[in-house]
């Protein structure tokens, strides 16, 4: 797919264009008028949104998002990755036991704070999947899979409940089928 | 251009995948395998950087970066663009007067935060030109220009002289060649 900017005669699209030209990524232009209108025309709004919206729509909705992006960031994924990298993939660390069992307890307790979280909400920004819910699918999926912790997700019922939404997405089985 | 993800069999690309998925976004994966280390191989590391490192090398040198954009975003940018609309788009508002002498105090202020910031570095965030710089670019165009107030650059020295070289960049005026 060819990156399209639309509106190029504009100053915020032209921000993008001197982005795009400094990191010498190919692109093209599509005019749009915006003095005549021509961002109100149905086929220009069909351009956005596409597909999920996974920032949110909402100022507020945005905030959780990011702000469970970094929970997940800081808190949930430092943890797992420990286990991949002992558990999956004893060639590149030596494995440690006490890594294993510490990181099992961190990721244990933030697990906790989840299931509370996911008792109040359906998904952890709130009631809509979001970035901050997918950026947990592919490390998760090592836990519950070759890392062998599954029982973390499943003893916890509301993570267990959105483990199974989250992980059955249409765009997750696509996933995998692509990384066959 | 195709939008190209490397190693899709690895956790942190696949939530690249998702997310494109997510977004219908179309998209080639090239494999890479990291285990066999080809994420070394000269023609991998050829990949990135790529073009002019925008965001800064350091992590001391990024949180100037988005520092200064927030100076633009929430400081620079909101007055310029009352200039912008009172006197480029009279159809768009009421064109009133006493919005643009005001909008001209505020944005004077903030050139004057400016000519001392860049008379310590020749850039915003330091020595070396980033996003914080590219972020100016197309707005203070119109100022100079269609505005008809470049005197505001004009008469700030080392303002002035980062004016000139930032818009002479060979991306600026391929953009301004693009736009014509």
């Amino acid at each position: 797919m060819v990156v399209k900017v639309y509106g190029p005669a504009y100053g915020a699209p032209k921000r993008v264009l001197l982005c795009l030209l400094e990191k010498e990524i190919e692109f093209e232009t599509v005019p749009v008028d915006i003095i005549a209108g021509e961002n109100h025309n149905p086929d220009f709004l069909k351009l956005q949104p596409q597909g999920t919206d996974l920032l949110g729509k909402t100022i507020e909705e945005q905030g959780l998002v990011n702000q469970w992006l970094e929970v997940e960031a800081h808190r949930y994924h430092p943890p797992l990755f420990d286990l991949e990298l002992h558990i999956m993939f004893p060639n590149f660390v030596v494995r440690s036991e006490q890594v294993i069992k510490e990181s099992e307890e961190k990721l244990g307790k933030v697990l906790d704070i989840y299931e509370d979280r996911l008792s109040k909400s359906k998904y952890l920004a709130g009631d809509f999947f979001s970035l901050a819910d997918l950026s947990h699918i592919p490390f998760t999926c090592y836990l519950v899979g070759p890392i062998g912790k599954g029982y973390m997700i499943k003893e916890r019922k509301h993570v267990s409940a959105w483990w199974d939404d989250i992980s059955s997405r249409p765009s997750w089985l696509k996933v995998l089928e692509i990384c066959k």
